[in-house]
């Protein structure tokens, strides 16, 4: 039985190489997509669904988290809270979904419990990227203890973060390296028909692009808000 | 401002009590319950309300975690598994419900981060329950140790779990104490018009109200599978 891992998959490209990169160790991928009534959710689901057609998967799961709303708290699952444009600041951003990954690698070890998997994928980036608290390598390695003390002996979980010493460059540096399918994923935190260029979430992205010298694929309202 | 706790309420017994012990000691109690597909989805959730409404809460959250049935892999979410009656035995029984105490922690965290409360309250058991890994103590300090690394650094949550070193008869001693209305809570895994008295929930509950020496004021089917 091949070795599994399930990878938490947003549909951006953080999230997508991690997967790849865990699937060329040999992992048998179990793909987990959440809809958390983000402002660009029918893009990412699309997204993921694209990429794991073409990754390969398991068993894959797309779940429904409509209390998100519910809790709003952030500028991506409230409405109300405008999403940032105008340059990357300092501390921790609205866009900041309370203990987004918290429930989701939750989420995410319930499932390997039941598939048996013994890996769990998240593409968090810590050096160079949101200033989420939720995205910090501390966390996440008090995480994994916390998900094996809490889940039966015999399951015994890594959670991998292969992205998260790297920088934005390194990142698509790696995809292409890894043949990720980029022109498949999704970053932006507010559009989706054509990127908006001016989120922090598109600002890191084309920095990372500029930086590693190559063109992005999908398609930017604007372009010139690198910061 | 009062000082909130978020108390995780399933309308059992055990979470009632730690609810009312937190509001005893001044918070203010922000009520959390989950529907998560479970057999007794409907009485659990008519218990909470109306202990929510006996306690006296600040805001209340109902969250709709249909997800668990897509996992399944627990006799309280999977309908082809039967849950057992026969008696308690060792080791994590088939109603362990994977990492269901993790998800609820983490969402709880979401809403206390939202909220501006210091406290998560859960009425987790270990020596005397169920043999649930998500209720051992090991297992809650360390969530509490990753929920505040993963959240914004002025947020500091302590997990209180008044009653993880109680035994059942203590738990109906203090429920007594601190005026908690038995008569609304419920604890059967299986039915809702009358307890099934022997499930390992219904087992445990009765042979607490034994010891106590005190009448268990709910409706039971059979009242003798006391183990």
């Amino acid at each position: 039985m091949a070795k599994k891992a399930v990878c938490i998959m947003s549909g951006g490209m953080d999230s997508t190489l991690a997967a790849y990169m865990l699937r060329a160790q040999g992992y048998e991928i179990v793909a987990v997509h959440f809809n958390y009534d983000q402002r660009t959710q029918q893009k990412e689901l699309e997204s993921f669904r694209a990429i794991t057609a073409r990754l390969g998967t398991g068993q894959t799961y797309e779940i429904d988290l409509d209390f998100f709303a519910a809790i709003g708290a952030s500028a991506l699952t409230d409405r109300s809270i405008d999403v940032p444009t105008g340059g990357i600041e300092a501390g921790v951003p609205v866009t900041y979904v309370p203990f987004r990954n918290g429930i989701f690698l939750s989420i995410a070890a319930a499932i390997a419990e039941k598939e048996g998997a013994s890996v769990i994928g998240i593409g968090v980036v810590e050096e160079d990227s949101s200033g989420y608290p939720d995205c910090r390598e501390a966390y996440i390695e008090a995480m994994q203890r916390a998900v094996n003390l809490g889940t039966r002996d015999e399951t015994q979980l890594t959670i991998a973060m292969p992205l998260v010493h790297l920088k934005k460059e390194q990142i698509v540096a790696e995809a292409l390296a890894y043949d990720v399918p980029l022109e498949l994923t999704w970053s932006c935190y507010s559009d989706e028909a054509a990127a908006c260029g001016v989120c922090d979430s598109c600002r890191l992205r084309l920095k990372g692009f500029e930086l590693a010298g190559i063109p992005d694929p999908i398609p930017y309202r604007v372009k010139n808000g690198v910061s």
